[in-house]
This record gives C-alpha cells, structure tokens and sequence, in this order.
C-alpha cells in the first residue's frame, strides 16, 4: 500500500519530521507518507494513544502507523512492531498503542533489533530518523514485520494505565482527554461506558465543574449562540461545546478535569 | 489528475485532517494531496473564500478543490459541488466560493447529497471527514460532479456578503481582509478597482489610521529599514508593509480595519 | 528522482506554500513536494542555513533542496543554483547556503536568470511561486541547471558570515544557534571542533551563563530528573538539554547565547 503515517510531538519548526521523510524516501521513493499529527504536547503519550486509536481506521489495510513519542528516547527501551486488523503498528513499548491493542487480536508483535533495517549510525538521541524511518520504510514495501526482530508476547509489553470512565449506578466518571483547536472539551467517555451506564439517552445530564448540561444534543448548532452542549464527537467520545465558542475558555477548563453523566 | 487542495479552520493540532487524508487515500490511493492552509480562524468564512481564490489558478485543470470551514456542520445547510474554468470546488453552500464565481461561468453546479459516496456512517459534526473527503477522492477519480446530487441554480446559492471596496470621486475605500506571518496587512482594495478609480499610480496616498503612504512601492526594500511602504501584494491586491518589520504591530492594525487610497 | 525539498520563512498560516506546490505540480505532476520547514523566524537566514545543513543529506541524491528565506526578494538580489554531492540546491544568492557549500565541491553554479522557466508573471514580492517554484519543477524533471542561466564563480556568491566557534588552548567558545520545540539549546560546536580541542571526551565541561555542566551524556534519562546534561545531538552538534524538561526555560537562554566547554 505505501502509505505510512507519522504522530510525533516533534511539532514542524525544526527539521527533524523533514529528516525521518528524508530517509523514508531513500528508501521507498514511493511511498506516500501523511502527517497525523506532530503537535503531540511533548512527551504526552496518553494523547498520542488517543490519537492513533482515533485515527489509524480511516486509513487502508496495509498503512504503516508510526508512533513516535518517547521520553525514553536513549535509555533501555525498547521498539515494537506488531500487525493488527490488517494495519501495522510500530513505536517504543512505553504503552502509546494500547488503545489501538484493545480493538483487536495483535499478530507478528516484534521487538526491532535487526540493525540491518537501521541507519548506517544510530544517535542516542534521534531514533525517530535513525530507527522508526528506515524500518518503516521497509514495512511499507511488504517487507515481514517478523523480519525485524525477535517475536515476543503481549504480556512482554509495556501498558499505558490510561485513565477509564468509571461506571456507578448513579453516575459516570471520566476525564478530559485533549482539548482540540475549536475549545472542543474530548473527553474519554466514550459511547460503550454510556450505553453500559444508561440505555436512552434522553435523559442525561453531563456535568462540569458547577455546570450540568441536559441531554445530548444532535449538532454544535442545536444549542444557543454562545450556549455550552454535551454532544458525541466524531471519535465515538462525549465532548463538551460551545455552539460559536470555546469550551475551554467558558470553563477555563484544562485536560484532566473531571465530567459526569448522570441520569438528568 | 488526481490532486485535491484541502482548506479548513482545523489546525495541525488534533487528527482531523489525518483522518481526512486517511479516507481520501482509502478510495483513491493515488490522490496527491495539497494542504493549503488548515489554520483559517475558526469559522472565518471570509478569510478562507480570500485563500481559496488567491490560490486555485496556480494548481494545475482538473484540480479537486475542497473547503471546509464549516459553522453550520450538523445543521441543514447543503453541501455544494461545481466546476469552473476547469477546476473543481466543493464547500459547505455558506458562500465560501462567492469570489470564485466571480472568476467565470459556473457549471455542473450540485447539491450533494448522494449518499452512496459518502462514509458509511456520517457524525453531526465531521462532515470533512465523513462526506467531504470520500466525495472529492471520487471527485479527484473522474466521477462526474452530477452524479453526486441534483443539479441547482446559481440563485439558490447562498452568497457572502463580502465587503467590496467602495468608490467615489475623492477616495477609494477598502478593509483589511488578512494579515499574513510576516505581519503584512492584505486588503480587498485590488488592481481592478484601482483601475477604476486612477488611470495612474504615480500620485496616490493610501491611508491607514493617522498615517499616509505616498505611492506604491516596487518592492519591499525601496522603502527605509523599518519604515511603512504600500504594494501591490502577490495576489493582486493592496497592500501595507513594513521593510524588515512587522506593518501589523506598526500600525497595531487588525482584519477589518479600513483602508483608503485617494489622490496624493 | 521527482523529490523537492521545502524551506521557508513563509508560515503556514497563508496560501504562499500552497501557491508553490499547486505550480510545482503544474509542471511536473509527479513531483514529491517535502516541507522540511516552512516556520524559520521571519528573514533568518542563519537558521535556515543550519536546518538546510543539517537536512539535505538524508535525502536520496537527485533530490532538488529550494529554500526560501529572502528579505531581499524584489531588490536585485541573485537567484542561484548549484550541485553538491548529487543533490541540487537552490536559494536566493543571500548565503543561506553557506555551510552547504562547505561539505563538497559546488558544480554548475549558476545565476538562474533564464525567465523561459518562470512563471509569466512575475510579482516584486513573490518570487517563491514566480520563479523557485517553476524552476525546482523544471529540475526536478531532469532539465540540466546550466539551461537555467550563465555559470559563475564560487567567488561570485555571497556567503554569509556564520559565526564558528573559537578555538584557544583554554575552551573552545561557541553559541546557541537554534532552539528546538523541546527547549534543548542546540550550539555551532561540532564534533570537528570539539576534537581539535581535546581528544578525548571524558573530562569536558560545558558551561552556560553560571551553570557548568560536567561531561557529555549518553542520553537525556542519564540525568536525573529536571536536571541539565549536555551532549551531542542528532545533527553532531552539542546541545543542552533538560531530562524531561526545557533548558531553554531552565536557562532561560535565547539564540545567541554563548556556550563555552573547558577542561573539567
């Protein structure tokens, strides 16, 4: 398929997203390489998680999803690869895909040794370009992911203790997980924990620091101008608006913060 | 030709725009894909119709062109699909295209609404993603643009009230539209209305605040290190500069602010 | 090899880059249009020096490398072109591409001058689209450089007075030449410099305003946490850094800033 993705909290005012590019291309001079998202905020791997799982399903079978957030850059860690629902996965094993782990049965999981697949010279600093690029490329002409390393066990992998919605009779508990550009408020409650919570959704309340919000509204614009809304956002997550406004800025609110669905 | 132009409000910052891309490539995976701007202010309906008509002429016939800034996502407001002078443009009917109509006669002018082309499952609130962006892949494939929905009329397009420059004897009158990084302040004041309203630009004063502006300028350098000049920008239009600064803080100007060119 | 490589002051909050691309792509539809970075601070040609430098060589030769940051654009700067090393680069005659030509041989330097290759009009403030872009596409296609103007002499070019480090027998001084998005310092002391000053790495001590910092570290976990450590980076120049921080913060540095290593 050719097609390989990058998320990494590099952001696009140094070069180094041009660099990894550089060397994919050295490699696949075909392939066609898309940009998630490198504004991750540095070294935020819960919000690079959400990112891909959102994400990765909208491209085709065969797309080489690259994860690169990685505090850990340099000391032990290690790199992983695996193929799951026909899509390819690689990113240090510090638990950024282990939402996209929980979609379905992950095969050829792999801990990349194989030097050859490297750059000639690998920095401390910069595996990115060094390692995630070159083995990319490779995976992207058809290459066995089962080639780059030894076959380890899901039990070998490092997990995100990704915060979960929790489910009482009386309410639903979860948290901001990013905010996007509009002030949008997304949060990780998502449509499986309501439906658990609650069969009808008509008579919910989603609340915010001081504020409830009645019920859940069809569109941004089915609320007042200026007037916040609780809605399902287009990844399957409630998020919290402001029809024409911010949601952050209305409830000066920040990622973390806590919302509740309750019965209305 | 197989390239599609992506203007939205967006920004880089979330997976909008991945996701968007991800469809695009899942039905045309040969598509080129052209971000030309994805920071218009959110739901600057006027700052994207000034992008989309600087921009469309210098992408090759054939272009698929699609912009989605897009207030009343959700609401009943159409989506529109035509062609003119060759190239291809898609938009919520808000009046985004208002200055490209202007350019020509508008053809195959439709109502999209042919769901057989579009994702599935359509969200409220991501119609880039889940109509836009598989309905240009078709579009950028050969697809007629009337198999996509019913044709309509140009007068049941919804048009922008775009505020054109006024002209009278003694002044011409116009706003600034957009201020670009470098903090030049770009108005609607174009050579066509200059034309019309000066045979000669020898003498002219352009006005902004308490500030006057003899003549215009070649290029950015003729006037002295830091000191005001006005130019026929890029695009065609008026407008106001500072030599190695930034016109923007020097006037402390903002979009709407209003410019006027008189007799010097 | 149909790959062009993108460098800029342009931001991305315009339609400049995409004017490019959309006349790149007119002439050569199978081009690979790359943005390495298209946020340089506004005219900083030493910056965009650095990141052309540091970039271009991971790229496969044949690749066309256009960078793009011209306070003189309109005046009579030169436009020139040349080969390094099998990649072709191409800027306004104003430096940027200095420390390029101090990694091989030039060849075929020319004054592009040959408006043949330009677009048919060519505006006083854009020569981005008018004529870098046109004739990038052009190269890129296999059209030899030397159709594109009269040859001149190395001598002939402007080079930019990039500050080296300084080397004495006591340290070896050098300063901040550009600041990433993690904050990490990155300074003009290159491995060449730092082994004329000492051969052997063990007992350095790299000191910024009041802080020394003793040895080069391996990677940035080796410090502890928050904690300032200098070492070499992915481009082969020392950089400071904070584990899990921003030096840039942490130091409150700015470009410019001297950095100095001693004998520890």
């Amino acid at each position: 398929m050719n097609i390989i993705t990058l998320i990494t909290d590099f952001g696009t005012s140094d070069a180094y997203v041009g660099m990894m590019k550089g060397v994919i291309l050295s490699i696949n001079p075909s392939a066609t390489i898309i940009d998630i998202n490198h504004h991750v905020d540095p070294q935020d791997v819960c919000q690079a998680a959400y990112l891909i799982k959102s994400a990765y399903h909208y491209f085709p079978k065969g797309t080489v999803h690259v994860v690169v957030v990685d505090p850990g850059v340099g000391s032990g860690r290690a790199i992983i690869a695996f193929e799951i629902k026909g899509h390819i996965f690689m990113s240090p094993d510090n638990g950024v895909l282990t939402p996209v782990m929980a979609v379905g049965q992950a095969e050829s999981i792999v801990r990349i040794e194989n030097s050859n697949f490297f750059l000639q010279s690998v920095s401390q600093t910069f595996h990115g370009r060094d390692i995630f690029a070159p083995v990319a490329a490779h995976l992207s002409m058809g290459r066995d992911i089962k080639s780059m390393g030894p076959l380890i066990d899901t039990k070998d992998l490092h997990f995100l203790d990704i915060p979960l919605p929790s489910i009482s009779k009386k309410e639903l508990v979860g948290h901001i997980i990013t905010i996007d550009r509009f002030g949008n408020l997304i949060t990780n409650l998502d449509t499986n924990s309501l439906e658990k919570f609650y069969d009808s959704d008509k008579k919910l309340m989603v609340t915010i620091g001081q504020t409830s919000i009645k019920g859940l509204s069809e569109s941004y614009e089915s609320a007042g101008h200026q007037q916040p809304l609780a809605i399902i956002g287009s990844a399957g997550y409630i998020e919290i608006a402001v029809n024409c406004g911010s949601a952050k800025e209305y409830f000066k609110a920040k990622k973390g913060d806590t919302v509740k669905v309750s019965h209305g």
